[in-house]
């Protein structure tokens, strides 16, 4: 069985870079030695299919990748030939309705963990390369046949991570706050908060912290610990 | 058919006041109207429904009113025999899963529609009350049976609404944002976005906007609105 190779970006936007622009060199990394030339774009999260594919393939164009839209013939049959998986953010539950839907959700899941194809998430399909979607900062505005997710790895990610403000006047649920209400649900596990700019890599059964800031880690029942980019998180598939 | 008596607060809590004091007077109107001495309080927002219940109890007792929380019997009967609802707010998700499983929801709506019987609700309460939860900010740490909801008005509420932040870096969509794109889904109508402080009264088939700022109301298809304090929002049950 080939090793997964997967890439789960908090955002694809950081203050002060181009769109993936940050994390460009583990971009490359990821997509060159495993020789792709083509990445299969998945659109769902977005309404506009077609304007967002464009913005896709022009920066991967750039960086002498070519991009097909999943949405452009049979979603199956393309998941099932793709050299690679991008699934862009956006709304995360339209995201994963759409996934049930068109009945990709376990053929990218096949893919990836059986025959090593990789794959690049980045906010809302982040959190579908999850365990679930319980995580998500996403307004529910479509019903999904579940929460449960594409699962490549077993534990819970919160993308766009924010630290709580203190000059705050506003009285909803911090994000810490959200999060461990998660966690006093029965069967909860860890929860990674990557910040804006952090990334997570997983190549078989080795995690590392990449990006350009440090990762806060709930485990039900512990104090939150912040973990520096470069430190390994493979523990997390044995929580 | 007794006219529906519906408060709905956009949070219990507000910069500068204590727990529900910013919405006293309206609150107290709403219960002396209708010669409430026992208001049936709906911990299930939160995990610990008796730390809840001795919360609210505290409060209400301080303005003449005697709690009783619903999880201490029979939900339905209880529901059944109230003379007041206090729907209280927590994580929305959780709220309408235990309102399902616990089968009062069907049963409150037709108390308050049908009987008149006062609902006073706030955040996650108040999101409950309307068309559905798609609109609510909380993380969906459960999953619900659906997302349909109370439905005492047919239309959705944003509670804790809050204006863009135009210091802020931070590139998670901002809540206007994530009004809008529930709005592109097809069947999606309006939605009332209810700053901190702010409430919505609804007498029979009167609409009126109460409490302390403008609340701002987006329409399908229309440019975001924003309305005072006082003004009659009645035609919404018509949109
Ligand atoms: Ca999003
Ligand atoms: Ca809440």
């Amino acid at each position: 069985m080939p090793a997964r190779q997967v890439l789960l970006l908090s955002s694809s936007k950081v203050h002060g870079y181009e769109y993936l622009e940050y994390a460009k060199d583990d971009i490359n990394n990821l997509f060159k030695k495993n020789n792709v030339s083509t990445i299969l774009f998945v659109p769902y999260a977005l309404k506009d299919y077609d304007g967002y594919l464009r913005q896709v393939e022009e920066v991967f164009a750039k960086w002498g990748y070519k991009v097909n839209g999943i949405h452009k013939g049979n979603p199956v049959e393309a998941a099932e030939k793709a050299e690679a998986f991008f699934v862009g953010g956006g709304n995360t539950f339209q995201l994963l309705k759409e996934l049930y839907d068109n009945k990709v959700l376990q053929v990218i899941r096949k893919r990836v963990l059986n025959d090593g194809i990789p794959y690049l998430g980045s906010s809302a399909g982040t959190n579908v390369a999850t365990k679930s979607i319980h995580t998500t900062n996403d307004m529910p505005i479509v019903y999904p046949p579940s929460f449960e997710a594409i699962a490549l790895v077993p534990f819970n990610i919160n993308p766009h991570y924010q630290d709580p403000d203190p000059d705050s006047t506003h009285k909803g649920e911090t994000r810490e706050e959200r999060i461990l209400q998660f966690q006093e649900v029965s069967g909860a596990g860890p929860v990674l908060g990557l910040r804006e700019g952090c990334t997570l890599l997983i190549e078989g059964d080795k995690i590392t912290l990449k990006g350009l800031h440090k990762s806060r880690l709930f485990i039900p029942g512990k104090e939150p610990q912040e973990f520096d980019v470069g430190a390994d998180l493979s523990f997390l598939l044995n929580v």
